[in-house]
């Protein structure tokens, strides 16, 4: 039986240069989002660590060894509630990763995603990062099933790449899930436009949540976290400060507007396709 | 050789249930835009009759005995310009098609563009729809070449596929030229977005041109024609009325912003591609 009825909260945290304290405000707004009935919760990208290369390798933490694992672990059955836990720095051998766990209502891990797309540039005057300095690529599109269906999950510049929310939406998600940390200066011009877009085009639901703008961090994130609908409209947002909201999604809306505007039917697959490689 | 600074004008005419009035129209925007310095000028999808599936069949042409066609190849040699001819409804033995042709600067033809995803859609209470009562969809995906360099061209509803704007960009095409008339519904909360998504995700230009708005039309075009540069900023617009733009699109921008900015490198093709099939 599927649930076509989901309430999903976005908790855009202000992420802070102390782990503990990062994982006691996760652990607040789990709280405050099982109080506004959530069934799924999701953290920004980079929750417990700052978005710096620098700090990237000192905030991992192995997964047989992960206190931010067992605390969200935790809080999933606690609060009897789906997480999608952002993203934190993994460490795995002498690799690191940008991960996001997914855990079920038991605290069951079922899910992980290793940021596929490493996020290197230079914009003159404006951005200069370079996170394969520090990470590995994530090798696999990650879909995984849930009670109320399947959903596709990313990490922030993979939004870019509109293939892999066609293989997502080919593989049965109705849900794609992006925890993100949006540059400032990007976020204005191209977040919200990013968003809708992947949205309309695959007639899917998008929930895009970035940590809260820190004025005194390099790296200034946009903000600005979003639900939008399969038709490209914004079910609810934040601004650029720390909050939480909490909105229903009915899937049954998919279903219907893809009777009235079948878009994906419309795909000429006989002249292109979007092709999954399996290495 | 390839000119690098190229002006582009985009002519968003009122279309008129009268074709030689239209073409008169679109004679005289011609001769605008070739007075504004114009290199390459873009009419609107079915820029020479009315947006009604019931005056597709009568407005048809054939190629070999085409007014519409010899008045737009003769404007482009006198005015020494090339014309990306919107969009015409085009006859061929039993068969009609949305098509759109190309002149050089002497007149010839140099590509045409049969739409490839036909609008068949049933949006309750809004709009209702169904070109393929009339028309057949076309087989290929149209890059053409240039003195200015390569350009992708699509009509329309082939605009809501990312996968032509990613084979075209893969064939090399700086500039996606985008003949339209969407609906005014769907013009105002997705046209936009597209268009930009678009012309960020391959990092090209984007030339959309709609029809001007005609309030006695039951099918309400949008308006709003629009460049785009590579990083989804707008470089000139219209509103809904009839009127005409000229401006300068440099390519040079496009090679420095794909190096600060490396999205195409920055794919998994060995994770996932757009691939094109041939027939």
């Amino acid at each position: 039986m599927k649930f076509k009825n989901i309430n999903i909260s976005i908790c855009q945290l202000e992420v802070l240069d102390d782990k503990d304290l990062n994982l006691q405000k996760a652990k607040n707004f789990i709280k405050k989002a099982a109080d506004q009935g959530a069934n799924i919760v999701v953290l920004p990208a980079m929750f417990n660590c700052p978005y710096r290369t620098s700090k990237f390798r000192i905030f991992a933490e192995e997964e047989s060894n992960s206190k931010t694992i067992d605390t969200i672990s935790s809080l999933a059955k606690e609060n009897q509630i789906y997480i999608v836990a952002g993203s934190i720095p993994e460490k795995e051998g002498e690799k690191y990763y940008n991960t996001s766990y997914v855990f079920d209502e038991d605290g069951n891990m079922i899910a992980k995603h290793r940021k596929i797309h490493l996020y290197d540039v230079d914009i003159k005057n404006k951005l200069k990062i370079k996170e394969s300095d520090v990470f590995s690529p994530g090798q696999n599109i990650t879909v995984f099933d849930t009670k109320y269906g399947k959903i596709g999950l990313l990490i922030s510049y993979d939004i870019r790449f509109p293939e892999i929310f066609r293989i997502m939406t080919d593989m049965g998600a109705d849900i794609i899930i992006a925890p993100s940390a949006f540059y400032e200066e990007t976020g204005k011009k191209h977040w919200d436009n990013l968003i809708k877009v992947r949205s309309m085009d695959n007639q899917v639901f998008v929930v895009a949540v970035s940590p809260a703008r820190k004025k005194d961090e390099k790296y200034i994130v946009y903000g600005h976290s979003k639900i939008v609908d399969p038709y490209g409209k914004i079910l609810c947002e934040l601004d650029e400060n720390e909050g939480i909201k909490t909105c229903n999604v009915n899937i049954e809306y998919l279903s219907e507007l893809r009777k009235e505007f079948p878009i994906l039917e419309h795909r000429r697959l006989d002249l292109y396709n979007v092709i999954k490689k399996d290495l």
